[in-house]
């Protein structure tokens, strides 16, 4: 065994390292024949057994932790297999992982300039860069944030704190106590559809999620702006004071953008906030064809906060996410959000971490800045165009299919959601998604999800994501289906 | 140039992770010679000339890309060099990059099991084992956060929806809106000396600032108890809420720990939630020694939850943050935390998301699981005993040199902080402390840092963590201060 501490780091790395990069071009591989499974699934009693979790007293050294990375590497999810289409995400790309091992070795934090020079001018270069496909105008800029629910929450403080100065030192709770404060209770307006780290981050803020008013949505998926203008008269009416209002850009489920510059207008109107959540298809901006096609990003810039993940549909590796906005970034972040910490900012305004939530910061913006430069925007458009066309095309094989159903047809954007529906069965349908959905999983050969949604049976929802994916790949899915559905008498099986 | 389509992924990759391993290796090792600078400082104005910024409509491929990863390598600071002494973190070690390296290839998110089982069970075990290393009993665990800012945030989300569980639903609104609430002003006990990040998650939580009380600390930087118990019941006096004390593991600029046994008695008496914020000092813990022969953790499995950085003193590479419990964490954080979501979360209690404030979440926990494979709690355990023995024996350097003057004598844990006050001069000490910092670290030789603290001048803060810092290294230190302080006529020069 080649002992912890009888060779210098360098040397020590660089056997792991060629001893890492064999198993890592291996799995790469192995994730994209089309033979191994997505994922060889055990439960978590079995993996107990499967694998050693114990935590030792004397280290094992290289040879030990390399049984550890190898077992890692057979039971998790691979999703360089393209047939993993079941999150918002998939598997990454060569520079992704090559971004990432750069900063390992870096091991920099974005908080202050003097630690990180060059991270720092690629945050405020690429978060200027996506601000201005977002039309944001000269001032745009952005942050990052860990993770899009972080975004969304560093921008319903920034929101609130501007809006409201006071309370970032007084609370909610005015001296001397008074309940006709000059504020009242703060509500925010979001769709039906909308990513719950809406509610999240309003309940962490202690606004409350009773205090959170859902918009209606219409057939496929978009705020109802009328219904967003009656709801804001109306809670004005109750003397609340309405001052969030997120849009979004491509829901969780179905993959709806709600128009923006409609939204815009009753948001100026009632002087609330405009944040987007665009998540999830805020990087559609990246494609010049949609930006032309499309209305999604109609009225962008006219957004004073807006959430993108490249982690998501840009294949950069988890966790990238950055909240952009038209107003100078670094001084509405900073002033929204800064405290004296003088022992670690010194004044200067090329100190991120000032503007952010957390203090240290990992160089996120380093991944999509490499991404950018690799690819290219084209490259990175190119990317999103292929999800939207292979969604189209999924689309159409669905339709065409006996007993399969679409909840909503066209696919708004790059989820694909449909119920199967066997001829003369009684079964309840969300009982059959979900039975057929545990049954395609557990076979390994895909790993793909079920939704709910208000008012409907639950659905499979399958997320075009990958540039990997292939028709045959999603023929072989609707096939699969079937198969598990022909297994099975809907009207004698015990459904769990 | 090679093309960015022409080659399958797993070509592209290995043809990448052999290029980049020999600029890895050679950049370790030039962090690990005693000539090459911990950095080659540019301005902000002086890097955007050195290196392109400009993100590009076509890409620029492999090569135009190594071009980039090779300048930031160049221009960035080089944290395996011992002789960035400058903040709470280091540079990290081989396992440290074999893990971000396996991170980023797997691309995975820890929200649910079905996508990540082995790295799901990885955090499980591994909050297992350091909530067991802080006496927290076998019903202890945790969760992984984004940093320690948001752990902390995490804890007093957690608190206070555990504590008032209508806030949850109801924001500080309560219906109908009643002044003469259920709980009435919330107010937070830390001490004088703690992280800001406590102020920063209670603003973010509409708790206002205001609503902290900085407990006084003693001559070494440690909250006063005495002091405690009579803010608290002035507090009560003034007909307020007092819900949540933070006591601090290792302070930020001196590292002081908080006498938690005796603070973990006023908070039963009071009925508050103990907080430790241990981001700093609470890896410590590692080391039998500490528990032995320090009083540091004395009670640490009384606290309700406790934060821990092993990105910090453990060199796991930045981010890698935890919050543990000694209540059942799954059931705690989730049912403080989680709303439901159906669309993501099944109803499975290994589905670790539910808990968190965030939804998609990077598997931090992997980095700790390995490191703590590799080296043992005992390898981890000698890294943090040997540099408390270097910070001693630092802080006897220090004290012994003519013109340096210890801020606190001995240094309570790895930060060893001193003025150096040159003879016979009347320019302000902090000046003085900010000008011969500025030299010495403009020449890339060190990077340390300076810190404020209330009624004292400014000081020279210096972290000890690295494995590799030499005694050489600081002696040489102490020289380039008196150099740069010889360099200086201090009664004419212009201070900026």
């Amino acid at each position: 065994m080649v002992g912890v501490h009888e060779l210098d780091q360098a040397t020590e790395l660089d056997i792991m390292l060629t001893r890492m990069q064999e198993l890592v071009i291996q799995f790469i591989k192995q994730g994209q024949d089309e033979i191994t499974p997505v994922v060889k699934y055990r439960s978590p009693e079995e993996l107990y057994k499967a694998m050693d979790f114990h935590l030792p007293l004397k280290g094992t050294g290289i040879e030990g932790t390399f049984d550890l990375v190898k077992s890692t590497l057979e039971y998790s999810v691979n999703s360089w297999n393209p047939r993993f289409m079941d999150k918002l995400y998939a598997g990454t790309n060569p520079i992704g992982v090559i971004a990432e091992l750069l900063l390992a070795v870096l091991n920099s934090n974005v908080h202050v300039y003097q630690v990180s020079p060059v991270l720092t001018l690629m945050e405020i270069s690429v978060t200027k860069a996506v601000a201005s496909l977002l039309d944001m105008g000269e001032n745009g800029g952005g942050l990052l944030c860990p993770g899009g629910s972080a975004s969304n929450l560093l921008a319903l403080v920034t929101a609130r704190n501007h809006l409201f100065p006071s309370i970032k030192s007084e609370g909610y709770f005015p001296r001397p106590f008074n309940p006709a404060s000059a504020y009242g209770k703060l509500i925010v307006f979001t769709s039906l559809h909308s990513h719950y780290s809406i509610d999240k981050s309003a309940q962490v803020m202690g606004l409350g999620t009773n205090n959170i008013v859902k918009v209606p949505v219409d057939a496929i998926g978009r705020m109802k702006v009328d219904e967003l203008e009656r709801l804001i008269k109306l809670s004005i009416e109750k003397g609340e004071t309405p001052f969030f209002i997120n849009a979004t850009a491509g829901t969780t489920v179905l993959g709806a953008f709600d128009p923006i510059r409609a939204i815009s207008s009753i948001a100026k109107r009632y002087k609330c906030w405009l944040h987007v959540d665009g998540s999830w298809g805020g990087t559609a901006v990246f494609s010049d064809r949609v930006k032309e096609e499309k209305d999604w990003f109609d009225g962008s810039g006219l957004a004073d906060t807006f959430t993108l993940n490249p982690h998501k549909l840009l294949g950069v590796p988890l966790q990238c996410s950055m909240l952009v906005t038209p107003h100078k970034a670094h001084l509405l972040f900073a002033q929204a959000n800064s405290l004296k910490a003088d022992y670690l900012f010194h004044g200067n305004p090329y100190d991120l971490g000032a503007g952010t939530i957390g203090c240290g910061r990992r160089p996120d913006a380093a991944k999509v800045f490499l991404a950018w430069k690799f690819y290219g925007q084209q490259g990175l458009g190119d990317r999103v165009d292929k999800a939207i066309e292979t969604a189209q095309r999924f689309t159409n094989m669905v339709r065409e299919r006996p007993h399969f159903k679409l909840v909503v047809d066209p696919s708004p954007f790059l989820q694909v959601c449909f119920w199967f529906i066997p001829p003369k069965v009684t079964v309840d349908i969300s009982h059959i998604t979900r039975e057929l959905h545990r049954r395609v999983n557990q076979s390994g050969e895909f790993l793909v999800d079920h939704a709910p949604l208000r008012d409907v049976p639950d659905f499979f929802r399958i997320v075009i994501n990958a540039p990997t994916v292939h028709l045959r790949d999603l023929e072989r899915l609707l096939v699969a289906i079937e198969e598990a559905n022909a297994s099975i008498d809907w009207e004698t099986i015990n459904i769990t």
